[in-house]
């Protein structure tokens, strides 16, 4: 995968940062690299996309059930998780201008890129989890260490959950929240961040049954993207692994194809009985981390098949599918602009779902009073500067699928005008049939 | 305020744990102090209680936007905040059992409570925030922090966000998140933890406006806690601070009455110009931390009303207003238990809404099909194990305050029965009235 070099991804980064999207963390102070802040309109869309997820994956479902654990548990979890001793990249250090370099990332990992120095160290492995302190004192003795991924929490709580909600394998726990991995070269815009958005699913099965479970949860994922979130088939693509975990019996990334390449959005693994049996191991809490099954008569480690996703390259992957630069846009509404930025983003979880538009000043008391209305049910927005047309392409920019105008026949007919942002075709509303026209277009049930 | 000592906080800690509402973090390691897991009946408390706070504060409002800042930012951030230098609490160190002590907390300051001997340090401060690296080296040079509060991104994003929005003064930013303090003595359940989320709004205002404001937030806020989360007037009060900070015009604390005596949920201060002054010194980009202002003529440092919230203290506010112990409950249904134990919680954040009951095994499949309609709108579980009367009990201790039992008639006059968690009377409606029925009594507008 390249960097990020080429013309789409510079327009969408600097679109994101113009309207308040994504922009750097801490910019005022420079900025530090790896870490992104959704802003206003950002963070609506990645709060919908993790929503509708929390949705389909675990309320809509009786055989998953929710978690939201701590970022910081015990540093146990993370030397029986095997992060302590292995999650690490190889680096090497020029010992005259002191920089230090990933060493599969050199072309030559004999010289120093900046110097040209041949004096490099040995390489060593550097662990991407991030450190710190818990309790009164900074020594070795309080070290723990930020989540590096959502799941361990899951495999540590399994059982308080499996008891307390009467549930029997096969049953999911999912959550969602923060992840920290101390990248050594952060890049593609959020695609690989310091700080990032993880949600994931642990389905615990019986072994025999793990592969058929592999292949529903793969399915489930597909449709996730395809049918829900609109991405075409063709933009997608599932990454077989050859080369396995010697626990696992099948694992695929499914990829999607960013202006940079391919890239992974999800993961789904079967991992065996490696987690469970490796907190056995390091708890010594066997009741556990075993399950009695009471039709086999037997007591044994779950098999665990993972579906796991990044919240913040789902964000991306939506921007970067719904970025359009419509010339043919003047032809059909001849407004100021020659080209029309377009998001078209799907409706269900654009920042903004519908934004009402007086035509004039002096229609604002009543199309303040539907705004209002409509504020209730919907993600809404009021706008009355600048021409129609102007605010069309405000709109359009961020992704609103619906701008209602309210123009003086309002005051006589009830109804105002919708106008579809991907058509630009128009349709006149009863006010009193809005707010279902509009739930039809922007919740179809799933 | 007392350590969680009294029989009714033991009994919520006791239900949390056994219901996988909340309990410790890493319990299989023995658990990690001050860390606590939201499970499968405790995530979508908060996650219901996050959300509303968020459509309260920011959806249904047009001058509120949001944010989703991360947690980690660019050390400077607190050190124009003033964390790094004074967020701190006094501690000494006993020379013989090498303990550590806050030395607010100690009866005698000049004793170790632990060995008894005189020779303790000098008190020095310790610093509450957490410390991590960033980047390939754990050298002071990487270093950065776990944000101890999620209002100051707020501040350092002010400008991007204003310009991004077009909004003029007066407008406020929200932000919710995890925020992180090195307690040196967690307490009183999930009161006070050393991970928790909070929820924070900043309303940017002029300084001759700021005080209108202030009542405005307050009165709100009171709104929030009384009105839509319907905890009674008389268990909640205010308490206005008689020592402010010197930038300060007011600030008052909302507290609630938990078992363990009266504990802040939420604060409203007046921060005057201090935050934007404070960035302005430390950034040095004047034009990103002053307000030009287009009627008056003149630029300034918008002056700063903060709106700060504890989201786990309002649930645990929630799970202590909410519990109860029902004696006379037997003599109305009659069944197994003596006491009936039921957490009145308000239907919109109740972990399940509600419950699908057959009352024969043969219903399942009408029932079922029933349930995955309910399921559409509501968080629902189905339950057929048991007696009636211990299943609605199960439900009554996790607070559903709708069961729905499905009985033989059903199949002919397709109606069902909805028993009230709260006055345990029994309705028969409609099966395609019920969605309406459920609809208008959890999720009132407000």
């Amino acid at each position: 995968m390249s960097e990020i070099d080429n013309e789409q991804m510079n327009k969408i980064v600097a679109l994101c940062k113009r309207r308040g999207i994504i922009f750097q963390s801490s910019e005022i102070y420079g900025g530090i690299n790896g870490f992104w802040d959704y802003g206003p309109y950002g963070a609506p869309l990645r709060r919908a996309v993790e929503q509708l997820w929390w949705k389909y994956m675990v309320e809509q479902r009786d055989n998953v059930v929710g978690l939201d654990s701590t970022i910081i548990c015990h540093p146990m979890v993370w030397k029986a998780s095997g992060h302590l001793d292995q999650f690490s990249d190889l680096m090497t250090d020029c010992m005259d201008c002191k920089r230090r370099y990933r060493v599969d990332q050199m072309d030559d990992p004999t010289t120093c890129p900046n110097c040209g120095s041949k004096r490099l160290t040995e390489p060593r492995e550097f662990n991407l989890m991030m450190k710190t302190f818990v309790g009164p004192v900074f020594d070795e003795e309080h070290v723990a260490w930020l989540r590096a991924e959502t799941c361990q929490p899951i495999f540590v709580d399994f059982n308080t959950i499996r008891v307390a909600t009467r549930q029997k394998l096969p049953f999911g726990i999912a959550q969602t929240g923060k992840a920290f991995r101390n990248e050594i070269n952060p890049r593609n815009f959020t695609f690989r961040s310091r700080e990032f958005m993880q949600m994931e699913m642990e389905f615990f099965c019986h072994e025999d049954e793990s592969l058929k479970w592999f292949d529903y949860w793969k399915d489930q994922a597909w449709n996730f993207y395809t049918k829900i979130l609109g991405i075409p088939e063709e933009k997608l693509h599932i990454y077989w692994h050859e080369k396995l975990a010697h626990y696992a019996k099948q694992a695929l990334d499914i990829e999607f194809l960013f202006p940079f390449g391919w890239g992974e959005i999800q993961g789904v693994h079967h991992r065996g009985q490696w987690d469970m049996s490796r907190h056995c191991e390091f708890s010594k809490q066997e009741q556990d981390c075993k399950y009695f099954d009471q039709d086999r008569k037997e007591s044994y480690f779950p098999t665990v098949v993972e579906s796991s996703s990044g919240l913040d390259r789902i964000c991306l992957m939506l921007l970067c599918n719904a970025y359009d630069e419509d010339t043919a846009a003047t032809q059909k509404e001849g407004k100021d602009e020659d080209v029309r930025i377009v998001m078209h983003l799907p409706a269900r979880v654009a920042p903004v779902q519908v934004a009402i538009l007086p035509l004039s000043k002096k229609l604002e008391e009543p199309a303040e009073k539907l705004y209002h209305s409509v504020l209730k049910k919907f993600r809404a927005e009021y706008d009355d500067t600048g021409s129609i047309g102007k605010r069309y392409r405000r709109q359009d920019e961020i992704g609103t699928p619906f701008c209602v105008t309210f123009d003086f026949d309002t005051l006589n007919d009830n109804a105002v005008t919708v106008r579809d942002r991907d058509s630009m075709t128009q349709e006149r509303i009863a006010i009193d049939q809005l707010a279902k026209f509009l739930d039809d277009k922007i919740n179809p049930e799933f």
